[in-house]
């Protein structure tokens, strides 16, 4: 057997948490942080619980560009529809508005449930002024009922009335966008004009999410608005948007069902710096600069997102290096990231490689048997696909820190990954497994 | 809304269990049931507790047309690599017995695994009197530990003392392969030669299976031993368990988790026509027959093993048709089937269609969400992608039955299969949440 303090572990094991890009600024708030938005979050009556907040509104001060990415669920919802429609089907465009309700995921609800969201649109032009096209809607409840409009009249009322730029009102709208999330979900960044040609001014990028909660009988939505001020164009805003959105939002997983909701909208209104948007046209500095910052932002609301799971005790970071392909270490970190064993072990506080090799093994992905290298928190446990010896109660030690790192390396190619998840406790099951009726 | 009574469920809600086909008697036993084989099951050592079964025999009185299928999971045990060479590396020849141990697995032992289990099969092979390539092992438990090789010798001759043709030794191999598995799992059945041109001669197929149980700190191993008095030559029973397996153990699913032990193996003895191997040549009736009673007892066995999966209260049979192409078909079955989401649903006697279609929309199969139908027990819950008003009262009293049946059809083509899987309950967190240490 190998002496154990001759295996050098494949990360520090102090490299933990979300790594911050140069330049990039944390700041407090989310959704108002950007200028040129106001947000609201009031109770419409989607709920019965009169102090439950249940309506969001974000609107911006002028049509601002605005690019969306939607759940590939086949099941998609009539919000999803709509909203994809008023983005003239190409998911980017021009917009004024974003209304969210909760309680209600309007899913499986056919042609009523199109009409539906089509009149909420209606309803909130009106109450703010612009076109039906421009407002952006989504949904997040209950499948297989209709979505009842009564609500949005005095919802949009008093979302209207209550709207402000302050953090306070963009909380609001973080609150109200809950299902069983435990904690509202909000980031903002800045970053300075100087660093890319444009002195004096400061740009931010900011955002508010739910999930994955879940809420029965239903399976996990997940929903997030974007707002920056940077004057970025509607196109390069999208793309900003896919790839941010690719190595954020798209590399959670609670349990691997997606929903039929998943929505996640940027509204871009150049406030910081209008008139500016060729200096944030792709392959600028400045367009750079803004991809590190939205990136930034998506992974923190994704890793939030992950971290709140259902019934999670603890947030699982899944670094997946040494494969052949990208596409084989998406699959080889997502099965690990979705497998029960591996989700329960971590709940057990059971540094158990041999499940973590197993899902590798039968994930799909190339790899010899005994070029695998793997860590838990650091510790290496597995080398050349072989069992190392490590002490249980370190390993015990570090399972007291709130996120999991496991690093896992195929030695089959240079692709990499990472991928968030979180534990299995028994509060999934009974969150999940109550009785309905 | 349609009313509830002008909706027909998809499938007569009495058409539960297993459909037995024409010409196929089921009968008691395991793997002696069939002429020709002896077995025994006793305590090695391989386990701490003396009174705990952990040495399995199963032997041939000739050298015997054998068969097998392994797992395709990358990190594959040592046993595996060495039942696949003894059977020449194609899964077919020549066998005249099989060792089975549980509580190690023999899998991520490297070089000296593989020596371990090539020794144990030189012992086995010594004490029944063949060639150590005639020797078929398995192994099951423990991952990433040497596999001992003190307890083959007193185990080997406990077992070839004790092995005999009776039930009760077929019975007592069937405990002896355990390991979380709550009960054994056999079965037999036969058919008469009378029916395919071979009157006067009565055809046996029986075999014995362990899993989906698990064991810290791995996945669940599937193992399972088959045997026959047909005449069956090598490569016609190979093709026989190929389709078999894929239409029962291939279809089956507790938590998505493939094993690096999983083996299915089959001996032909022919001791019930001796010399007839041609009557049992492919596309002959006797043949056909014989596929069908192999399946029959795979089928059973895999159901069984579903019923038996780890913290499970309920078999659950997932009938998915309507699909484009068989692919798809299983994609969508298997997504269900695997879904946390509806698993805990199932567990909680909730109704919940809503996690079933999203499951089957985020599956990747090709379908219009208007054209899909789903029953849950019978009870039409969704027609054409829309919910339909069903009795709570009634899902719930359906919920008692042990086998919970859900049909989805896609709507989208002809093709068609069924998997078998459990639910997910809170002993499935306790069993493999438990520390370790």
């Amino acid at each position: 057997m190998q002496e154990e303090q001759t295996i050098q572990p494949l990360r520090d094991p102090a490299n933990v948490g979300q790594p911050l890009p140069e330049g990039i600024t944390p700041v407090a708030g989310g959704v108002t942080a950007a200028a040129g938005f106001k947000a609201a979050g009031v109770h419409a009556g989607f709920r019965p619980q009169p102090e439950r907040l249940d309506f969001a509104l974000v609107v911006a001060d002028q049509p601002c560009s605005a690019a969306a990415t939607f759940t590939q669920n086949v099941f998609c919802a009539a919000p999803v529809t709509v909203s994809r429609e008023h983005l003239d089907g190409v998911s980017y465009g021009t917009a004024r508005a974003v209304i969210i309700n909760s309680g209600n995921a309007n899913a499986a609800t056919g042609a009523v449930g199109l009409q539906a969201a089509e009149q909420s649109a209606r309803m909130a032009a009106e109450a703010v002024g612009c076109t039906a096209n421009e407002v952006l809607v989504a949904s997040t409840g209950v499948i297989g009922q209709h979505l009842p409009l009564e609500p949005f009249g005095p919802g949009l009322q008093l979302a209207t009335a209550a709207a402000a730029a302050t953090p306070e009102a963009g909380h609001s709208a973080a609150r109200a966008i809950m299902t069983t999330d435990t904690v509202p979900k909000e980031c903002a960044v800045t970053f300075e004009g100087e660093s890319v040609g444009l002195p004096g001014c400061t740009f931010t990028v900011g955002g508010m999410a739910k999930g994955s909660g879940m809420i029965m009988p239903n399976m996990a939505t997940m929903i997030s608005v974007i707002t920056t001020d940077a004057p970025v164009g509607a196109y390069a805003l999208h793309e900003a948007l896919i790839s941010a959105v690719q190595a954020s939002f798209n590399k959670i997983t609670v349990d691997s069902d997606t929903s039929t909701n998943d929505t996640c909208f940027a509204l871009a209104s150049g406030a910081a710096a209008p008139g500016n948007t060729e200096a944030f046209a792709p392959e600028t500095p400045a367009y750079q600069r803004f991809c590190e910052a939205l990136r930034y932002v998506c992974t923190n609301l994704a890793r939030q997102q992950a971290q709140d799971g259902e019934g999670a005790t603890r947030l699982v970071t899944v670094n997946l290096s040494g494969a052949a392909t990208p596409e084989d270490a998406d699959l080889a970190a997502r099965t690990v990231a979705n497998s029960p064993l591996v989700k329960t072990a971590i709940y057990g506080h059971d540094c158990n490689w041999g499940r973590i090799a197993g899902a590798v093994g039968r994930s799909g992905a190339r790899f010899e048997q005994l070029q695998v290298d793997i860590d838990i928190m650091g510790l290496p446990v597995c080398r050349g696909g072989l069992t190392v010896p490590f002490s249980e109660e370190e390993a015990l030690r570090r399972f007291e820190d709130p996120e999991i790192v496991i690093d896992i390396n195929l030695g089959a190619g240079d692709a990499a990954t990472t991928v968030w998840t979180c534990d299995f406790s028994h509060d999934y099951v009974t969150i999940n497994g109550d009785y309905r009726t």
